[in-house]
């Protein structure tokens, strides 16, 4: 849940009581439950319980909150390739710690990436989300290739195939993963069973 | 595409061009662009070229359309686990078999899988394709669970998170794969990579 701050409270104390961070985070539950096209300001004044002119205090509008949402997942997932575990060793270790490491920031930013993932390409801010998710796929891919020329992962596996089969199952954690679930699992037990199951598979060596 | 009969030709001759499964095709078509919620028999008599009353011919409404399009997938689906392989044989080879006939029917009856996994649970019809796809689910994961106990399946992955985590690869086919692509790959070469990644992994052996 988003923080609900200034509840109660006048107007004005409400207003005051959001950063643009905690208006955010209220935007993006918004967005992911009604989808961005169907999100309206009145929607998110509503769910924000201030104003539409105190939300035009923080941004400039609807738009520039997808920015900054898509933007922090954005940041996640590449500042995850600039990790020394991404840039030293061989493919297959690089290629192995993206995977953990991306499952790790899905699971910790969960509403952000969610957002980024269901983005669909009507606005610009969309297509440019598109469009650098793409480039993180592309990277990825990359390093499934030096792994292969490596010799260390298997040569009968096409790797586009592979690279969308591998996001598939990673990506699909933000419909069922829910933190405050009874019994859930870490996002680190989550992170071992993808790169547990996406290497060495399911069968018994 | 689905078929557009009788284009062009009188009101009628359209009407009769259409059988009850033609009709089909162009409902789930509208219903995964628009989602079901917001599709509405307006939608479907403009996308179908027929009146509405012609629809209302051969279904009753909306949720009769969605609950014949689901069925056909959920009898895709379900059909899998009676066939032999599914049956008969070490659990390990009768997941096997699952999992790949799953992945050729997705490819088989693509719009109607992909229907299927993006219903919501907003109305009864709605509420009995996800308890089925539920039923499923718990099937292919009662095959896990025999798998790791014949122990043929590594005992160090949880089998509700490797369940979960399958399907989520699965599935995730249905957002990018396009049977027209040029240079796609054949249901087959994916069920190959689907089974090959879920269960010997992508490292080399």
């Amino acid at each position: 849940m988003a923080p609900t701050p200034g509840v109660p409270g006048t107007s004005a104390h409400r207003r005051e009581s959001y950063t643009t961070e905690s208006l955010l985070a209220v935007a993006v539950e918004v967005f992911n439950e009604r989808g961005y096209d169907g999100t309206s300001m009145e929607h998110l004044s509503k769910a924000a319980g201030i104003s539409k002119s105190s939300i035009y205090h923080h941004v400039r509008g609807k738009e520039e909150l997808l920015e900054r949402a898509v933007g922090r997942a954005l940041d996640g997932l590449f500042g995850i390739l600039d990790e020394s575990g991404a840039r030293h060793g061989r493919a297959l270790a690089r290629l192995e710690h993206v995977v953990r490491r991306t499952v790790e920031v899905l699971v910790a930013e969960l509403p952000y990436v969610t957002l980024l993932l269901r983005v669909r390409g009507n606005t610009s801010t969309e297509r440019w989300a598109l469009e650098r998710r793409r480039e993180f796929d592309h990277r990825v891919a990359e390093l499934l290739r030096e792994a292969v020329a490596d010799g260390d992962l298997r040569a009968d596996v096409d790797v586009r195939l592979a690279t969308r089969l591998l996001f598939g199952m990673v990506n699909s954690i933000v419909e069922w993963y829910r933190p405050a679930g009874s019994g859930a699992a870490s996002g680190d037990q989550i992170a071992d069973a993808v790169t547990r199951l996406a290497f060495a598979g399911l069968r018994r060596p």
